[in-house]
C-alpha cells in the first residue's frame, strides 16, 4: 500500500489549552439545582466535594482554559495520542469511505480517562487534599484515578460496580498496583451501600449507586474530596484535548470528517472529541457535519429517555441536573460495556442533542462485539466493549458509503483497548452473549420518581 | 519540568532494512547440526519447517536485509515505537543517571513479538503455506502469531505451556479473538504431549516441551509450517528494528547509552535492541558500552548453564545448536515470567557472551516485581513480569550512579506491558509470591543428557 497509516504529533505540538464549549453554545446550559432547596447551586455548595478550580471550570464561559504545566508533563507520557487511517478495515469492507480513528488506548490505564483524572488530581493536590473517593463502572475510570493518585501522592478509594468487580478482577488489581483501594459496590462502607445490600444482597450495582457511595464517603470524611469520571462540564473540558489534537491530525491527512462517531456512557470521551469540531458547525463553517452518539440498547438514555431534571445518583445525594435520563433508580442489565451502564447523560451532550446539533443511536451488544472482532482482525487492536459500540456504527456508515458510492470521511473516537474485557470476548466467541430487549417498562417505572422542580 | 519525555519517529523515518550481526561478528557462529546425523544442517533439512526465505536469513552474512513493503505497512500500525526519558523514575530514585526506555508494549499484542511474527507470516504466506504451528510461554508469542495469522489469512495453532495456560486465560482469549486455536501443552494432540501426560498428568509444561509439540505438528501436517518466536538468528534479525529505531531516537536525545539492559528468555527482544549498538563496540567506536542480559534465577541459562551443543526442545526433534543451556530436559519452576522459562539461549547471544562482549545477571522474581511496581507508580506503565527483570537491574544501576555521583545513560529495553499478568501482581501484592532457590541439582541432572557431538 505504501500509504500513511499513523498521524503523529510531537509533544511540542500538543495543545496548551482545553476548549470550553460554554463560550460558544447557541443557548446557555440550564442551571444545576441544589438537591435540598431546588435552587441554583452555588460554588460554596460544591466546595465540600470539589476543589475550587474545578468548580470554576464547571461554570466558566472562558473559551480557552490553560492546561497547567504539571498536567502537560504527565500527558506527555502518552500524548499526543496517534490518529490512524484504517486502511485495512476499509479494504476488508470494500468501501470508498475513508475511516480514521483517534486511539486513546495508549495511556497507561488504556483509555481516555487519565486526561481528566490527572487534571482533577492536580487541582485537588494544589488545594491540599490527601484522599479522593470515586466510583467506577468498567474500571477504566477507577484505574485512571488510581494512576493519577500515584503520580500526585493522593490516596484513592474506588467504589466499583459489583457486576464489573466480578467480571473484571484485573481492573481492580491494576488499581491496587498503582496503590489505590477498591471495593465492590454496593459496599458495607457507606449507608447507601448497606441500605441497598439489605434490599438485595445480590444487587449487581450501577454507576448511579456507586456515585452515591463515593459522594457519601467524601461528604463524611474531612480529608476527602469526590471525583467524577464523566458527565460534568469540567470533565468534558479536560477531554477536549482529544478533539483538539484530532483537528490538527485531520489537517495532516488533508481531510475534514463528514461523520464523527463515538460511544457515550456519561459522554466525556465522545464530547472530548466532537466539541472542538462542533464549534465549526455552530459557526456555520461545516453545516453538514454529522455527529453520532452511540449508546447501548440496555441503557438507551438519549434515544429513549426524557430531557428533564434528575439526580446523578441513586441515593439522591448529587445536585439535580437537566439531562436525558432513564430515571435515577434505573438499574441496567449487566451488559459487558460497564462504562455505558448509566441512567443519565452529560448536560452538554443532552443540551446539544436537544438543540438538534448531534444525533444518537442505540445498539445491542452482540452486534457491537461482531464489529469489534472485525476491527481486531483488520486493524489489530482489541477494543473495549464500550468502543465496540462506536465501531459498529462506523462499519454501518462505511457500508452505506459502499452502497451509495460516496467517499465520506468517517472519524471514530476510539476510547480504549479491551485487555481487561477478554471475558466478554470469551462470552461472545462461545455464543453465550445475550442481547437485552429495550427495557421499556423498567424505564417507565424509574421515570415515576423524578425530583419535583419548580 | 518542561523537559522532553517522548522521542518519536514518523513512519517515514522507520528503518527500511533489518541489521544482520552475522556480517560483523569477530568470529562466525558455530554450525547448527542435524539431530539425526550430527552433521551441519542443510537448507533442505529445514524446508519442511520453514519457508526458504527464512532459512536463507538464518545463515545469511549480508549486513542489511530489506524489510518487505507489506511487512513495513503492518509495522506502521504501531511502529516506530516511542522512546521515553524516565524523568519521573529518575526523580523518585534521586539519581544523576539518565534513564531511557524503548517501549514495545504499543503493538496490538502488547510486546515486541509481532516484529518477527508479521515477517514470518509474510514469508510463509508467500510460499503458499496456509497453517502454522507454534508454542508459547507467557502467551506473548502465541498472541503475536495469532495477530499475524489474522492479517495474512493463515490458520494458527498454538501450544501454550500449561502453567501459563492456567495463569493467563486472557492471553488465550486474545489468540482466539484473532482467530487462532490454542491448547494447553502438554496436549493430547501430539505424541510428545501424550507421552509427557502419561508420565505426569499434572505436568506444568515448559517451552522446550511445547516446541516439541509444535515441531511434531508441523512435521506431521503437509500444509503446516513451524514458527519460533525467539532463539533463532532470523528472529533476532527481525527484532533489530527495535535497536535501529532506538539509535535514531537516542541521537534525538543528544546522548549515547553507557549501559543497555534487557531481559532474556530466548533472547530476541534484547538482542533486537543491542545488536545495532554492539556493532559500535565491535568496531571500537564505543569500547566501554556495557550490555547487561537479565535472566531469572529459576532458569539461569547464561549465568549458570554451560556453553555446549544441545537440543532446542525436550523431545529432541529440533536441530542441535551450540548455546548456553541448562539441558533440554530442564523443567523450570512456575515463575510468572513465563517467557523466560527456557533451558537454552539464542546462539548469537551465547556466542557474544562467550566472546566477553556482553554481561549477564540472574534475578529472583520478588525483587523484579518490587521494581515493576516502582516503575508503574512513577512512569505509569504496568510492565510484563519478564520486563520487570530488566527494570530491576536498571534501578540497581541507577542507584549505583547515585552512590558514585556518575551521570550515566541507561537504556532499558521495555519488551511489553503486563495487562495479561495481573494475577502475578496480585500474588506479589498479597505477599504470596515466592522465590525459588537456584536449581543447582536439577540443572546438573538435566545436563547429564546432552547430545553426543563429534
Amino acid at each position: 500500500m505504501g500509504k500513511q497509516t499513523k498521524f503523529l504529533l510531537d509533544e511540542k505540538e500538543m495543545p496548551k489549552s482545553w476548549y470550553n464549549i460554554q463560550a460558544d453554545l447557541p443557548q446557555p446550559l440550564p442551571p444545576v439545582l441544589h438537591p435540598g432547596t431546588g435552587k441554583p447551586i452555588t460554588p460554596d455548595d460544591l466546595a465540600p466535594l470539589f476543589p475550587m478550580e474545578l468548580i470554576k471550570q464547571e461554570v466558566s464561559t472562558q473559551r480557552w482554559i490553560e492546561i497547567p504545566e504539571e498536567v502537560q508533563d504527565i500527558y506527555h507520557l502518552w500524548r499526543p495520542s496517534p490518529l490512524f487511517r484504517a486502511h485495512r478495515l476499509e479494504k476488508a469492507l470494500d468501501t470508498p469511505a475513508k475511516i480514521f480513528y483517534k486511539y486513546e488506548g495508549v495511556s497507561p490505564a488504556g483509555s481516555h480517562k487519565p486526561n481528566t483524572a490527572i487534571a482533577q488530581a492536580y487541582y485537588n493536590k494544589k488545594e491540599g487534599i490527601t484522599r479522593i473517593a470515586t466510583e467506577t463502572g468498567a474500571g477504566q475510570w477507577g484505574s485512571s484515578l488510581a494512576l493519577a493518585g500515584a503520580f500526585f501522592d493522593i490516596k484513592i478509594k474506588v467504589y466499583m460496580v459489583a457486576i464489573s468487580y466480578q467480571q473484571k478482577p484485573y481492573r481492580r488489581l491494576m488499581m491496587e498496583t498503582w496503590g489505590a483501594e477498591c471495593v465492590s459496590s454496593p459496599s458495607v462502607d457507606t449507608q447507601a451501600g448497606r441500605a441497598m445490600l439489605e434490599k438485595d444482597p445480590n444487587c449487581p450495582g450501577s454507576l448511579g449507586l456507586a456515585i452515591s457511595e463515593a459522594v457519601e464517603d467524601a461528604a463524611t470524611h474531612d480529608d476527602t474530596h469526590y471525583s467524577l469520571g464523566s458527565v460534568l462540564n469540567h470533565v468534558l473540558l479536560h477531554q477536549t484535548i482529544i478533539g483538539l489534537e484530532s483537528k490538527k491530525q485531520m489537517e495532516m491527512t488533508g481531510e475534514y470528517p463528514d461523520i464523527i462517531v463515538g460511544c457515550i456512557g456519561g459522554g466525556s470521551n465522545f464530547a472530548g472529541m466532537f466539541l472542538p469540531f462542533i464549534k465549526d458547525k455552530i459557526e456555520g463553517k461545516k453545516p453538514n457535519l454529522r455527529i453520532i452518539n452511540v449508546e447501548p440498547m440496555a441503557a438507551p438514555t438519549v434515544t429513549k429517555g426524557v430531557y428533564t431534571y434528575d439526580f446523578g445518583d441513586t441515593a439522591k445525594l448529587t445536585p439535580i441536573i437537566k439531562m436525558y435520563t432513564l430515571g435515577h433508580g434505573f438499574m441496567p442489565e449487566p451488559i459487558h460495556a460497564g462504562g455505558l451502564r448509566y441512567h443519565g447523560m452529560s448536560p452538554i451532550i443532552s443540551h446539544l442533542y436537544n438543540l438538534g446539533l448531534v444525533e444518537a443511536r442505540a445498539e445491542h451488544q452482540i452486534g457491537t462485539f461482531k464489529a469489534g472482532i472485525r476491527f481486531a482482525r483488520t486493524e489489530g487492536i482489541i477494543s473495549a466493549p464500550e468502543t465496540n459500540h462506536a465501531i459498529k456504527v462506523v462499519i454501518d456508515e462505511a457500508l452505506k458509503c459502499k452502497e451509495s458510492g460516496e467517499s465520506k470521511n468517517i472519524l471514530l473516537t476510539h476510547s480504549g483497548h479491551g485487555h481487561f474485557d477478554m471475558g466478554a470476548y470469551e462470552a461472545y466467541l462461545l455464543g453465550k452473549l445475550k442481547d437485552y430487549a429495550y427495557p421499556k417498562e423498567k424505564i417507565a417505572e424509574a421515570l415515576k420518581d423524578l425530583p419535583k422542580v419548580k
